[in-house]
Formats: structure tokens, C-alpha cells, sequence
């Protein structure tokens, strides 16, 4: 076998890039979002990522380890991130020829001393179905934020947790959304139109549940981008009405003491959280 | 003070349970999740779970330590999990009373190893706004999946990556919401009816896209459950029924060879991640 690098027409060196390896007993969700943000302390890396999810079987393990070996037989070890609950699993997986980052198994001699027991070594499940409850109540939140995205019900609104409002493209749809599937927090969503900054109060129908109001703006530049894409060329999305709107829905939320967040430079994830920390939710 | 611990009438001692930390220097979400993998090798255990996001500075850092110190203090030492990126937020979290578990700092050495490169130490986001573009098709898919929810719409089905089908209540609509939102994935969802086995054929708009569709079923006993809950008492409920629509949309998705999944058992994310791994999206 061959095992000297490629030269191209210059004379460089091809060297391939590190496949980064996410391995799961489960989803492979936990995996590759804590192997990606240690990765960001490596910017500038070229790196090829392969996500391995579902891997519940000594077999399966020893598959994965076997290709893990082939790529680092042929160029860099890869580096390999694993959140495996299963003990056997682990032990297989250690054994590949890759960069071992045991993202589980690295903590939990720490957590049987704190909790003075031992592991019971049976799988976890981060993203299963886990509490049969909790799960439905999520499922019928996603139902909710639909029956309730955009104000197109005001029914059921005593039952929402949250009720966000915002002028129109600032994000309350995938907010709300994101709140419902993965908090299972009922929340409608509401804009905030002209004729609520021309009347200077809070639409009628959520007068009585102002408490449950929590507000989102925008920048004008931001607003006026999105809006754009969507209606290109429209007063809807210039400068002057994104303004407009944004300096109306701002002193809206002040008036009637509704928390608030300016969402232009947030990812769903970061208002979620904001939203649960504020609202105590 | 007193730190002696409290005696109820029965003389049994009432010690407090551990409070769980999840600290982080953006939303927590990985913290929360992977600790809580962790801890469920701890069945049984009494814990409170307090989860403290966007620790971005020293003082916010030390004040938390505060917190933790009193609460190691009185009772029981805290857990303190954390994913805070910043080196020096990570060391004074370290000095608290409590036990803690470093989810981020554990791994860098060997990444520094493994990529012959330092950490950068600079913030990294898991769940920021990040790539502008990812994100932005993320947002567009929440919405393509909200138009095209329940076969609501067949415009711009060329435009999807995914048609999920399946009789009511299989869990099509949280699963294309879920793929939307975390992977900008365009899900369309178009239910399976009566007069679909009828004809024995699927539903007409979705003909040309075959090769998109991938079909969920689910258990009788199950569906008629949860179909229950929605509407107590009805034909639609039925086991009967239930039976009947699930062994044709089987027959179905086996005829046309769409693959398919029995969502009975699994979450959303499993559900997703399968799907991901098998339409190799």
C-alpha cells in the first residue's frame, strides 16, 4: 500500500483532512454538539465530521472501530467523540486508533463519590422518551404553537405559558416553536401591527394576560434585510417602517412593563433561554 | 446556625437533596443535557436541578460560586456541571464548594494533542446564531413546515427535502418541526386516509416525490390512545381502526418502497436522527 502523501502539480503535500468521528448509543445529538464547541477552540482546522448515532450493540462497535482503524492506518488519526452510556460499548470503542474524547465516561467516578454510589451501567437516554408525561406535554405544545402562531387563534390563550409579540419578522414563530418542542412550554404568538401603535395599546386580545407577554424587537438594518428577502422592495420592508414599528414596539413593551429582547443578533436558542431565565418559566 | 439536620415527627432525619448545577457562558443546553445523561446512572436519587445560562464575566462567575459555597455550606455539596468556555470563568467556577464536573475543560488537552495546535480560549457558541446562512435556512424551514403541515398545502412540494407520511397521529407534525428547527431540513407532512387505502395508491400530489416520502407507523394500542385523548370515544379512536389504517399504510409504504419507521417507542429526536440516517440527508 501506498502510504506517501499526494503531491499535486505545485509539489504541496495533500494531506487529508482529520475525520472527527460522533459516536452514540443514542441520537449522537450530545455528541456532536459538545464535540463541536470544543472544535470552535480550534478554528481554522480542516476537518471532515461523520456522526454515528444508534450504536447500541458490541458488534456495531466493533464496525465502527474497524473503519476508525482504516482511516488511521491511511492518513491522520481521527479524532473520535463519544457520549456511550453502555460500559461494554465504551471499552470497544476506546480501543480504535483515534484521538479517544470519552465525553461520558470521563465524569462519572467523579459523580460516585459526590453521590456516594455506583453507576447502575444501564443506558440513558438524553433524547428518548424518557418521562412518558413530559413527552406528551411536549408534542401537544408543538400542536399549540401551530393552532397559535401569528395570532391566527386567540382561543385557549388563559392556557398559554408565554404569549410572545413582536412586530412581524423578528422571530416569535421559531421561538415559540423551538419553547414548545423542547420545553414543552405552550406558547402562542402575536404581531404587533399599525393599527396597535396607531391605538398605542396592546391588542385587545391580550390585554388580560399582559403577565404572560413577553416581547421581541429588531435593528432596523436586521428587520429591514429580513423583510426584504421576503417582500423585496415593499414600504413593508424599508428602513422608515422597519423603524417605525421597532421604536413603537419597544415603547409598547415599556408602557405596559412586558419584558423584552432585542433577538437581532440572538439564535433561537439563546432568546429561548433568555425567555425561561426572565419569565422564571 | 443551626446545622443540625431537621427531625420530623418520626424522628427520620431530613436531609436536603443535592442541588444539581448546569452552568454555562451561553445557554445551557448542552450542560443540562449531558449532565442529565450522567445522572441517570443514578437512578433514585433526590437532586434539584438549577440551571444558571450566559455566565459571561468573573463577577457573574463569582457570584454564582457565592451561591454554590452557601448551599455547600448547609447541606449537602452541590453538583456543579459546566460547559463555560472562557478559561478564566472555568477557574473560578472550579474554586467553589461544590463538586464540579468541567464537561468543556476535561477534553482540550487532548484535542490540543490530537490537532498539535493550542486552544484558541476565545468563546465558542454550540447554540449562537453562528453560520448567518444555516441559521437563516433554519428559520425558513420552521416556516416551510408550518405551510406544509397535515398536507395544509401541496405548493412547492419540489422544494422539499422530505415528505413524512403516515395516518393521524403517528407524530409526522412534531418530527418535521423538529427537523426544520434544528436542521433546516424543508419537512413536508401530508396524512394517510381512508380514501388513500382506498385507491390503494398514494395521495396523488405526492406521486411525483416518492423518493422523498418516508412513512412513520405506530402501535394500535398506542395510536388509538393518544387518538383517544383527542377525540375520547370515537370510530376514529377505535382499535379497530386504528389496526386497519396502520396495516395499510405498512402496505403502502412496502408497495412503493418508502421507508418507514415505527415511531411507537422513540422521541422525536430518535424518530429524526433515523430518518436522517436513512434518507442520508
Amino acid at each position: 500500500m501506498n502510504t506517501a502523501p499526494d503531491r499535486d502539480a505545485t509539489g504541496a503535500e495533500h494531506v487529508p483532512a482529520p475525520v472527527v468521528f460522533f459516536l452514540s448509543d443514542s441520537t449522537g445529538i450530545t455528541a456532536e454538539t459538545l464535540g463541536n464547541t470544543l472544535l470552535t477552540q480550534f478554528p481554522g482546522q480542516r476537518l471532515e465530521r461523520r456522526t454515528i448515532p444508534f450504536i447500541t450493540t458490541v458488534e456495531q462497535a466493533r464496525e465502527v472501530v474497524a473503519v476508525i482503524d482504516r482511516l488511521a492506518a491511511a492518513g491522520p488519526r481521527p479524532i473520535v467523540f463519544s457520549t456511550a452510556v453502555n460500559q461494554d460499548i465504551r471499552t470497544i470503542l476506546a480501543q480504535s486508533g483515534g484521538h479517544f474524547v470519552d465525553l461520558f465516561g470521563a465524569h462519572i467516578g467523579v459523580l460516585e463519590q459526590a453521590l456516594h454510589a455506583s453507576a447502575s451501567g444501564e443506558p440513558g437516554k438524553a433524547h428518548g422518551v424518557g418521562d412518558a408525561i413530559r413527552y406528551q406535554s411536549r408534542m401537544t405544545a408543538v400542536e399549540y404553537a401551530i393552532e397559535h402562531d401569528d395570532g391566527q387563534s386567540i382561543r385557549a390563550l388563559e392556557r398559554a405559558d408565554l404569549i410572545l409579540i413582536a412586530p412581524s419578522r423578528c422571530g416569535k414563530t421559531p421561538t415559540a416553536m423551538y419553547l414548545a418542542l423542547q420545553h414543552g412550554i405552550l406558547a402562542a404568538n402575536f404581531p404587533l401591527i399599525e393599527e396597535d401603535f396607531a391605538r398605542g395599546e396592546l391588542p385587545r386580545p391580550l390585554q388580560p394576560f399582559v403577565r404572560k407577554c413577553f416581547g421581541l424587537i429588531s435593528l432596523p438594518a436586521r428587520l429591514s434585510q429580513v423583510r426584504h428577502e421576503r417582500r423585496p422592495g415593499t414600504t413593508y420592508a424599508s428602513m422608515a417602517q422597519c423603524s417605525y414599528e421597532l421604536r413603537n414596539a419597544e415603547e409598547m413593551y415599556r408602557l405596559n412593563q412586558v419584558p423584552y429582547v432585542n433577538s437581532a443578533s440572538m439564535s433561537v436558542e439563546e432568546i429561548s433561554a433568555t425567555i425561561l431565565q426572565r419569565m422564571r418559566l
